[in-house]
């Protein structure tokens, strides 16, 4: 293939055309679905831009592009980060999913139904992903996100245009601001896309996520259930439990997890939707706000519903402060659970080697037998930064003003990376790490038979003095406590083997 | 009185003595009753100490004082930040009716009835603040709070021998260990006490706190409802909305803050205690774990129950990691509400002027009629140390190794310093600042009028770029709508006054 | 173009194809220079992959990739967060800076100069930008880093075998750990590229964003030099100064913010090359770490140094949690300098308005007239950012364990985030906003003639109580200090006039 | 003593009257030197109040406090956190030091030298602590701090009319404002208190705890740097170094710990002083700045100069910021430290035990031989706090607005709590920790024989091959390297022990 130079030139000329276009601007979804690779395709061709015209006068357009002269104006003013920076694209989903579900309310309130159903259809392929390179605004822009906001406007606008066979750029028949965003404005469309993309990244990776982790650590901790081992407090050797208890004691906590951010949810599933500039709904009808919860309730099938007080809904993002409050206990939970799973596999000689974690990849290539802990690596690092992004959403939520919190786009990025982060991470930790623990059981046995500790279990029988005297003595002389125990003739080692007994030190009596 | 210099000599003597004895510690509580202070002063007469040994040798120990050996040889090797940073007295307090309820329960498995009897009228005392000053430990101790445990286990005992008619020090016939720590470890008893302490605060603090402030404000929200303003969204002007919804908003935010505190309450009852060292609960009796739950319920009229699982309990704080992630929305929210207030406030002249805040004291020297919002300022600062604290107890629990979380007495002082100063500060800021809350109607209204927002309203009439040009030209000529709209020939004044009503503007239509 | 439906079909496998390998990996810089892009085009067109083999068996290696079997499975084992999660390409830029660095003191001691040479060309690619879609991994891998480090080594190592005319994934002749690694460990690689890529982002981004902004500030407070305005203390009203104090005031902010970040520098410029494995140095030759750090230094032309003690280098990265707090510092400053400003610049009717902030997108469709500072809401944000960013680098700063930190690809990527973001922000509001900033002089006169604190002038005149009763007065009565002192009969006009003179008010005498 | 019962009455009357009008303030400092104490004495008989009037009525004094009416106020308005928050005492001496170096330099300028002279006398007594519980003001107050700059201004005035025979509350011949307070602000005097306060703290406790470790340290690496050691990378078995490079590490972190702060303090040591109410200097005279820290400088022996910028200097607090940060690095040094060494002094038996840490005090009364490092503890739990200040400060610091920040007393209280638990356990941590670690040698040489990683020394002499194989083998089956490699035929005795020296792979060869 491209045998022929020509085409070669043709083809790399095409590419070249096209990165000068989206300028730094990441291909981040060629979806080949629905025809749209050819149309895009089609309109890279053209090597040409239209031109469109806002109050602050004229602008060039990339002709491939169905966004329009405000989505390019956000360009030229806000170069801050870089394609990485992108508004997520779950905020475009979502907004995909909100402008589908205005569209049939409006629909409902008499909207021309060939508009709104091409609106509706225009907005299903934004929410279905098949849009996505059309978005190229950075989440460093204007703090309500208006320009996202806009942006998807004009993409859904000139799409449903296209569809109804208009012309790119024209307004016609279907209006961005008049029709796309009727009853609508970014300050109430804006944070219900927050927690559209909110929830469904929790109920669509996160809790899957938590849930998966959870299983594995429980069926872990049934398979150690009687593997007795020494504990440790302080990082000291302190008296047994169970290698099952131990990992019980993380089941509760990503089992807890799941409670943590189930229990944050009822306020996510608040949307602003309704009280468009202010929260008064000037430019709503009764019932709209109602409606278009219902509709996104419909399409999602998460329980949303309409903001109880659309003024708090605008000018606070508590909802989102206590969903990221409860993603930081989240961390908190794994930093715990991870780290004592690789000190508990720590060696393979010269550590604790409770615990053989399963190989991954080479560990160095000098240093044969080095497993190291990565998947604990991956998500001890998931943790630190959801911690630090919890900072970042409580300065930015903390920071709102009068009628409007103008920190949106900044909170929701942090909240969904945090999400993603730590869903991805346990799933990660679970396949790669979990469900190939094995214990070593050989190493714990001799930890524990050496332990001094278990000498707490003389002491109903000889008395605590006795029993100071047996430890002290074995610790000095590095000897075993039975060893000592009888030496010190204060026992036999008959009576040794039956009151020292670690299966009988794991619960209440 | 104490004219006569002998007199006076010897009492300053004694205070000397005093202080000398308390090592810089302050005297917290002098409390008058149940003759604590009769017998601390002969206590104090006798200049002495009595002499006490622990394993690691002799101490002296201030006669004065019930603690014992183990508590001066934590003053001794803790010296890290001096009086300030005490254990929290509410930490002590728990303590008191753990004991209690513990020592009820070990009666009931068999106890010298005696010695439970004595041990519970002690800790009754502890936990009603008449011993607050033979507690001087400082929070910068062994992680797992092990010294305040025996500093309280040493107080009660003597206290309870002292009851008994026995001697000081003589750990007969009440001992520390074998008696008042009896079928516990500090393990379980101290993130039992962290939890008990940590509930009481929210529910005897925090929450009614909070209502307060939630009251007042519903209540200026109520009285504001017909007051019709400009909102202000980006700080910039924007359409109306009435001062009562604007207030409605923080009516809101307070609402929820009491449900986001009550729903991080569920982890937060559940208790430690019969985990003993490790979480296995060896030493205790099948049942001391519930009973003692169920004594503590009963003692403080809180839900309290056993952990669900003591490893989590013991190992980790995420209990508390979570409340301390709802005492974070919490300040979020109070940084919003008070900054609002204290910017609607600002003036007198040349600022937003819309609310008249209460003067409290007098502001400046030079500068009369200058209220400063002082209310709103501590509320802020109060909210910038919770996220703090936040943070410090997400760090604290995130660093659990093993079976114990040695971050314990760090943890409980962060959410008790929140709860109490969230709570507090509703107090003081509802009292001083809210319930005096007056709008400077003439001032609202003259904004409002002037407002060129209000244009809106004229686009359902002559259309959006007839409106638009009205108020351009009223902004660049500084004149007003009304006058613009009629100079330019657009409508009369009686379509104006008709068609701009911003009474129709607070709502969907 | 295209018009050959057989062409169009063509390219269209050709984008599918291209897609099916890269497996959701963007594709960041399609770089047409130096021939790369044919060969890419040539390698994307077989369509296949080439088998490679590590010690854990087979892999499939994407034919059209420079990276071998390790990068291939770290993509499969950490599948978390998607592409925004890869590793910032600066990281793998500063990569191909230490690895020519290293290729070339190598060949002082003795490497092959064959093999050197064809390193140092490829690493020049890899440092240029020019192989960046080879670098697929996220920043959740390993928290050495190691990952990266054989990304790097294996993309080097294949390119350089492709110069030579070798097969790529032969290993031969140059191999990716005995050549291209040699002399080096992940351990003081990784840490080596952290700091050449977080002093880079200083000197390129930072710096020169904070000097722009610096110097037109510095431009606007010379500009605004005698205008005489209130000044606000408390949000209230207070005594003068001049607009160019006030914004004299931000001025030295952003100063020294460049004095804070440069402080921070020192350590950053201190290079872990040498240390390998552990910080002993294990396997390089004397000479060797200074040799790497001249040679980076010469290439950077940043004044880089071998790190005093390599064990401080591995094990913890102290410096780039010092630089990142110099981060946070300078975040606050701006977070104070943009609130102030959209504060200042609030209205236009209802707000402080003393400052015209330049429009530069249409505010609202149905709001004309209404600006808002997006500039300084963008920058807000990304202050807020860079505080979480910095808990984030601080939790794991403190996290290292014995001879190595594993939080190394999560510090980098939020130093490098922080100061990317800073540097771009202050550019974005430099030219987007504080450039266009214009003082509103007759809203600044008229609030500063109207102003009560002006009576302040008056008390050494008249006294500070009939000063004081001016002034109430005037308040009382919505009056002016002027007409109210002439009507009590204090003073006349002329003295008025004489005495209360705002100018003389804005220094000591 | 006390045995006459009418004694007892008495001394308890007073004690408890004293208790009543203290209002649970606590007796921090009842300083027996300079007469203060019998003074102190003679007001508590009185028993009774005065009355002083602001400008808000009348208010009731306690007569044994030197304290007026704006005092009494700010206790009534802020009941906020009791008396564990109250104004750090360091803020209020170093009141003491500028009202000091105030009056010097208003005696210059003209003030009656009888009553600069008293000021500067009661001044000293601030500065020296004999005043201390005369200052019962929290934190949680007014931003500006006004109220404890007027609660000096009270204190010192009336202690002032004191000594110079005049009526407390008199206000005469010094009064508060016009006198104590002349040629300041609380704008300016409350932000140089604020920096005198920390660069004292930061010299007197920080550093020399610093340095104290520092030295600790180096000795121990000094002591240490013959014991050849395992190294651990990612927790896991890694190539030797000593247990002297090791502490190396520590200490190169505390000698840059040193270096960091140090490094912050520039900008600390510039003062407010001078630029008044909002930072033009209006009622000072010129020169008066400059000599007002010249004067402190002078007092405190350290290098204060005037602020370059007084707007900046009131406006925000940036450099508290900073040094805050340069804590954070500190603390998050010193928990990497102390978590190192807990572990390596983990056991006796089932940790790694490399390092046996001084035992302080009984470990648990059921588990003998158990050394908790508790030391390790308190300053991990330290560290934490400080991250959590820091992020405390951060907030307060970005939320100035205009011509002040109102976090002032926040942010100066989580200074200064940082600074000194930092320094106090620096002391703590090297008194009972540092000095007395021992190294266990046996058990690292142990280790160090079983560690598998030994076998990269054979590389060069079989193939890395050939090593694998032996390495392999012996991980498998358990046995040493060297009875592998024999077994294999490999190599022979004498060889391995030729070529396997560990104190060969120590650093470059």
């Amino acid at each position: 293939m491209y045998r022929s130079a020509r085409n070669l030139q043709r083809f790399s000329a095409r590419l070249s055309n096209l990165r000068a276009v989206q300028r730094s601007v990441t291909v981040r979804n060629i979806s080949p679905a629905s025809g749209v690779l050819l149309h895009q395709l089609r309109m890279a061709s053209s090597e040409s831009y239209r031109i469109e015209r806002d109050t602050f006068g004229e602008l060039k357009v990339p002709s491939d592009k169905y966004y329009g002269a405000q989505t390019v104006r956000s360009t030229m003013n806000f170069k801050i980060g870089g394609a990485t920076e992108r508004m997520p694209i779950q905020v475009i989903k979502a907004f995909g999913i909100l402008k589908k579900a205005a569209a049939e309310v409006n629909k409902d309130y008499g909207l021309d139904p060939k508009i709104a159903d091409a609106i509706m259809t225009a907005a299903d392929e934004v929410a279905a992903g098949k849009l996505d390179d059309h978005f190229p605004l950075v989440v460093w822009q204007t703090g309500s996100g208006t320009q996202t906001n806009m942006n998807v406007n004009e993409v859904i606008s000139n799409r449903a245009i296209e569809i109804l066979g208009g012309k790119l750029g024209s307004k016609d028949p279907v209006h961005p601001n008049d029709h796309v965003n009727k009853s609508q404005s970014s300050n109430d469309t804006f944070p219900t896309a927050m927690h559209i993309a909110a929830a469904k990244e929790v109920h669509e990776v996160l809790l899957p996520g938590l849930q998966k982790l959870h299983d594995a650590l429980a069926a872990k901790a049934q398979e150690f259930k009687d593997i007795i081992k020494i504990g440790r407090t302080h990082t000291q050797d302190a008296v047994p439990l169970s290698l099952g208890q131990e990992f019980g004691g993380y089941v509760q906590q990503v089992k807890y997890s799941i409670v943590r951010v189930k229990a944050a949810m009822p306020h996510v599933y608040e949307l602003a939707a309704g009280g468009t500039a202010v929260g008064t709904g000037l430019n709503t009808r009764i019932g709209f706000a109602e409606k278009v919860a219902d509709k996104v309730s419909a399409l999602t099938g998460l329980p949303f519903v309409t903001a109880a007080n659309k003024f708090e809904a605008l000018a606070a993002h508590d909802a989102l402060v206590e969903l990221s409050g409860s993603l930081n206990t989240v961390a908190v939970s794994m930093m715990k659970i991870t780290n004592d799973i690789r000190f508990l596999g720590s060696g393979p000689r010269s550590g604790l080697g409770e615990l053989i974690l399963p190989e991954n990849e080479p560990g160095s290539s000098i240093m044969p037998g080095k497993v190291n802990p990565t998947q604990c690596e991956a998500m001890t690092m998931v943790a630190a930064q959801v911690m630090g992004n919890h900072v970042a959403v409580t300065v930015g939520g903390s920071n709102g003003h009068f009628e409007l919190n103008v920190f949106k786009p900044m909170i929701i990025k942090n909240v969904l990376n945090s999400a993603r982060l730590l869903g991805d991470a346990c799933v990660s930790f679970t396949n790669n790490c979990v469900l190939g623990i094995e214990a070593n059981t050989e190493r714990i046995n001799k930890l524990m038979n050496e332990s001094l500790m278990l000498v707490t279990a003389l002491n109903p029988h000889i008395g605590y003095d006795k029993a100071a005297t047996i430890a002290k003595t074995a610790h000095k002389e590095g000897s075993t406590l039975k060893a000592t125990a009888i030496k010190l003739g204060f026992l036999t080692e008959e009576q040794f083997d039956q009151w020292v007994r670690p299966q009988d030190m794991l619960g209440p009596k």
